[in-house]
């Protein structure tokens, strides 16, 4: 039997079945929502119950949205004829941070495992392919930046293979892969190190 | 501008301000939150507010409840003659898990620390005191529980001193300090080692 009372417990049992939050996280986090104030709690209690009555998908890109559209959709300074294609919304932020990409976005929801029996029709491919091959916008180049993994590298051979089938004139870039800037060619991997050789470029 | 929409940013902020959940942690935690079943983001939520609507002190020993006596002091299978004190209530449940343990507890809500603000009105000591000089239950051994830490240990000296002179016949003791049992003596650090020493008992 638990020493906690059943509401502490509660907050316990729900806390640690997010991502990366074991018991011991749990209770220090439960411990300390008792201890904050009640408007610091109910506004955390709020920002969970607000993100699932109001957050939708972007009917464009497939990006969180509060609005039938996503902030970046919305904006008509963006590049419509650049599509970045990205697994997750949470990949979004770090390409924006970069402030080197001023096109829209495609949000996959994941990446192709079959392992893990994940196929192309669960995730926005159709969508993705429908954009590309409609006239308004018209979309010039689409810059696959799925994640440098087996599962992201899958997932952009496969929309490369598919576009060029379907898309004739449609450039299909891919991101980069190297060493980090600010490593240690002595640290690096040798897949790594093998990417940053391959794609070596003139001076 | 963040390229999330309001409520998505408002979550991942509320999120943020928990111990040991920084940016990008909240940011995943967020994520995770949206992509739940609305039932699990909602008990979650619900989770938050119930334990800020229900939870309050203890009278008796200060531990978290849900109603005026907390589990522990409600069991009257329990040993009212000892009084185990603790720094916060997440420390009742390891003494519990021992199973070695059969007394009340008593929680501080902290320890001693001048250097942050931190006086024996702040915490529960008072209480305390007038717990041990009270003819019922009558209470013959205080065990000092809180940790083996500079404020813990001052803590714990502060109380001893103040039992001495208030409640001469009151057992205080102290849980032993040494080396962690299944721990290697080649890694033990010098204090603890100290401590093993000094605390050695006959075989």
């Amino acid at each position: 039997m638990s020493s906690y009372a059943p509401p502490v417990q509660r907050l316990i049992t729900e806390l640690g079945k997010l991502p990366g939050i074991g018991q011991r996280t749990a209770q220090r986090l439960a411990f300390h929502i008792m201890r904050a104030d009640v408007e610091d709690a109910t506004a955390l209690a709020d920002a969970i119950r607000e993100v699932k009555e109001k957050i939708r998908l972007c009917e464009i890109c497939f990006n969180l949205a509060d609005e039938p559209r996503c902030r970046i959709c919305q904006d008509e300074r963006r590049d419509t004829s650049l599509v970045c294609v990205v697994e997750e919304p949470g990949d979004i932020q770090p390409i924006e941070r970069t402030h080197e990409y001023r096109g829209r976005y495609h949000v996959l929801g994941g990446a192709l495992s079959p392992i893990d029996g994940i196929d192309p029709e669960d995730l926005k491919l159709a969508e993705l392919y429908a954009r590309t091959t409609a006239a308004d916008p018209k979309i010039t180049e689409v810059v696959v930046a799925t994640n440098p993994t087996t599962t992201g590298e899958a997932t952009a051979l496969h929309i490369a293979a598919v576009l060029r089938d379907r898309a004739p004139g449609l450039v299909v870039t891919r991101l980069a892969s190297g060493l980090p800037v600010g490593s240690d060619l002595e640290y690096a991997d040798e897949v790594t190190l093998g990417k940053a050789l391959t794609g070596r470029r003139a001076l």
